[in-house]
């Protein structure tokens, strides 16, 4: 049996049900998914703003599970904070959008991705650098969704995304990525329509998850991602002090 | 459950049976593990002649049995043929090479790899470009022992193993990939010596397919990957021409 | 008269007094410093977990003052939350890392950098890559000193900058930057000693934030960079809502 | 007297033939051309598939003939196995891609490829950055055409290349190069009818394998092309035996 | 007060005149600006051929004027032969395609240049990537303006530059620079139509000078910009010689 | 029967003997060789100054010999001016770093080059940058011997190359470039002691000049490369004027 926490980046909670459903949907019958979200952050994510206040509460979420379950996923397509996420516990830390790639590059020579608001085409390829993969990708593109709307008009969200999804073919991508957590559970009628393989990025977290505890492998202490240096962080509650974290 | 045949890319018949078994002890319960070697091909794969002339035997193997497992894994560091692997039939294909490095960057900042002739460098440099993930390896370094010697005199392997290693995380690398499916089962003894995580290349393959398949996912078709063209093949047995491959 | 905002990312009272004093020393007789450090954060940053929680703090600050200067800076080597601080204001944001290599750039062909801690190397060539100057660095090199000991024991911090300087020339760097807020004042020192540039990042972003507040320029605010998008962030004070920002 | 075996790569002897007749005519007067096919392989080469089966047969060329000729040419845009094909002998191997590169960027500030079936644009991408000149490529277009249409309808490649050298030229290109063996000979039809230089990859490798062996230079045996390991090959003759290639 | 010799990289005197304009506009009050053009050189920069022989004749001007000022701009979009430049002065030498390149950097996620002749869109592509900065770049696009009808038909230029910027925009740019010396003064009136930040790349050289010479660094004497060796050079004046450069 | 004329970029009359007596050495027997150097410029280039001020002479060596010739040869590693050169005569003009680069490309997986004065490193890089192939250069050396030096002690230069090769080679090359014309004729006595290939560069240029006027080539005139734009070039002759280009 299997424990992951899955946290959405945001505090969006119908975003959050859906992200639980459809992790539920892709996890083995014996893995427990627990799927929560901070207590503080923005109702979505859509700029460097909306971010980097995130962060704290995804952090904050971890901190406060790290002992109860086998691995974290990051539920937000930017895997926002997920250095320090690494740096926080041993237990493996995936983000949807690390995992997304592993399997868009697994299944195409060259593949792409669908995201939301124009302004965050720079986070979107950012994203892609983190991870090590922009040379596979062929096209980031972003359609101007809101990423609340990606939950609130579903019919919507396919047109657009079926359309993006086009353009982004016809720039060589091979396999396309559904680059927001929101657009989880799309998959599947965007990949009849389009006739090539959709990912799924929630999905793809959590077999990455699950594959990752079934290795027994932790979360590398060696040098970037150890655990925080000792020191006091004004502000912040007891247990994200570095001394509790250890 | 899920079947899964891994290829073993040489004909070292006591390194087909170490691939096996290592296979076995990472696969979940009920997966079946089928382990196979090509008919012709070389004793072991240590420069671009071995390796292509091992191509064709792998192909082979994939051919026979697509209709029968659920998914491919080559378990050569090299992922030789993998395009055309991935060309004859929809299954998803893993490398050991690709799904270690997947792996590797999921844990550490920067991964190193070890691997066997020095002159192999220059293929193995070309094996972490063809997955994409160059910018994030610290060092892949040939420690000249020969392929066969990794399966034939463990304590040896495990002695060069982790004197390459410390070089390896000198340069940077946070997590070790072993760099050749024959020292599989050598992670866990290197980790204790090393205090950092290493990764089993075949292991990491195996949670990989299991993965893949767990999504439902098949290789893309649109572009690359299609089907071979249709054309005779001079040479070749009936099975292996295109015809017989629709 | 120009009024610039200097804002030292940690909450390191000595260090924002030191950042202070050198700042002044560097900035034209008529403009006016004004150094703060956040409510909020780590007491130094030597990790991503530090760097993230010290973020939300940065900037409020940036909030806080917006309409009473022109300028602001980051005096933290590492830019931290700079593409979320040129979203909230349109007032020039200027990092010190950046205006460190700028400079760097235009005294010679390649430069190196010195640094802090060894686990912090990731994030030191993670800010060069942000700023787009890697190709011109010649080594980024990690002393392993905490920062607050660049505060404390200035003899100490020198002889181990000079040491690692010396690495950094070997390497092919013509100038040196400091990599480190903490550092600010030592240039002086150090470039008698080494007989090559040495740049102070906080000078050299005093300079370049009255440069640009000279030429009139503001942030672009076509797509990156626009004001956040307007939406309730939960746990965050009224000031920081986005509706706030406008 | 120079001799060269011109290896076309395929197994269709009217491409053989057309191939043996360019080459003839780029040649020196005194330079004797041994134009030969493999033995086993694809008709066409338009697919990994096709590509990875061609090798075997393409080095049987070359070893068979290894010690009657002074140099080689691989006539298959993609320049199949190039690197096991150093290893077996120390003659010059010259690719025809690699050739047409080095020529394009002798004449042109940016060249660009005009190649086949659509579904190859991921191979000729990676032939190029095999030879090493990716950043001088304006543009490579696969125009659709199947390699056997090169060969049997001359005037509708004519018109296909043409079109798509426009878009090749409108992308940056200043020369063009035809990426197929089978376009050999149109390179002067189509000059005219673009303005620009056009390569013909089959005549390019004659003139650069005439220019190696001139220079009295042998592939370096120091690492990466060492002759082969001594070992086994199951399922290959004798004579392709690693310990008969000493 | 700094005074600072900006160099026209031609001889077109109403360009020198109009270079000079801008330069006094974007200077600090007290700094002397000294605008001067060279002896020898052609009327514009249009092809490498022009930006070759403008260069003994740009270096003969700062070597004539070494002494008597604190900083040098080149003030020709390509920074043509800024490296010798750096070797004959200790004084801080900019260009102003480096500088202009900076201050988009700092305000924008990523910038675009707009230039003059087709034919130089190779030489423009350089220079940024002698800057560093072809990472940060969204589009480089020349519009086929000849640089003499810059500073001749003024309106005509607005007009072309204003389209030019549109498709610069478009392909993702925030902040648009100038790319020619002869568009210096068009920046206000263009950034109106444009409502993004519009870079005068002569405005940007001056306050970077400045800020240079503020900080009191002068060019690194270590390895690439140390004086000329000493040998005798046939055909250039006295002044010119090695030996007087010391 | 082919004309070249092979221009030594310095005003070195020894050396201008040596590269004449190498570039006949490798020729073909009723090929034509014509070296020159320029009335102005240099003892030898050791710097951008050098370099820069090396040009103007070279182009007028191009224009003045450029009915009388099929090819031109650059003899100066790092091509100076070749760009201009391009511009000024549709003859193939070939670069002795170019060609050297090439010829090192189709021999070995990696090469690397030996070169002159430790200031010169970053000329020697963006040499081979320039030609685009420094993904293959596994090193490039400069030794600290003057260029004066490899034509004065033969003796010396060789034992200073071997030195430098064996740690070329230790980087990882397998085949060995010389990176000055005046190290021209010292190939065979250094690859002697090596026993890995060394590339001589005057006599690669001169093969591959050759083969390129075989070919019948010229080069492209279609954007970066045509003639120089129409318009007066003050201080310089009548026969440098670009109307007397055409």
């Amino acid at each position: 049996m299997i424990r992951i926490n899955v946290i959405n980046g945001n505090t969006h909670t119908a975003m959050t049900a859906n992200i639980d459903a459809q992790a539920r949907a892709a996890a083995r019958p014996d893995t427990v998914i627990i799927t929560t979200q901070p207590d503080a952050g923005p109702l979505t994510i859509e700029s460097y703003y909306d971010e980097y206040l995130a962060i704290p509460g995804i952090l904050a979420q971890i901190i406060q599970r790290q002992h109860d379950v086998d691995a974290f996923i990051l539920a937000c397509w930017g895997d926002p904070g997920i250095e320090a996420a690494r740096e926080v516990t041993t237990k493996p830390v995936v983000g949807i959008a690390e995992a997304s790639l592993y399997v868009a590059n697994s299944l195409g020579a060259k593949f792409g991705v669908v995201s939301t608001l124009k302004r965050t085409q720079h986070m979107v390829e950012k994203t892609i650098e983190k991870v090590g993969l922009s040379s596979r990708c062929a096209l980031a593109l972003c359609t101007d969704l809101p990423v609340a709307a990606t939950e609130e008009d579903r019919e919507l969200t396919l047109r657009v995304l079926e359309a993006g999804s086009r353009e982004v073919i016809a720039a060589g991508a091979e396999v396309i990525v559904l680059g927001c957590a929101g657009m989880s559970g799309l998959d599947g009628a965007l990949a009849e329509r389009l006739g090539v393989p959709v990912i799924d990025s929630v999905a793809a977290a959590v077999v990455w998850a699950e594959a990752l505890v079934q290795l027994g492998q932790a979360t590398s202490k060696a040098m970037t991602y150890r655990q925080p240096e000792l020191k006091p962080i004004a502000g912040y509650p007891d247990f994200m002090q570095p001394h509790h974290l250890r």
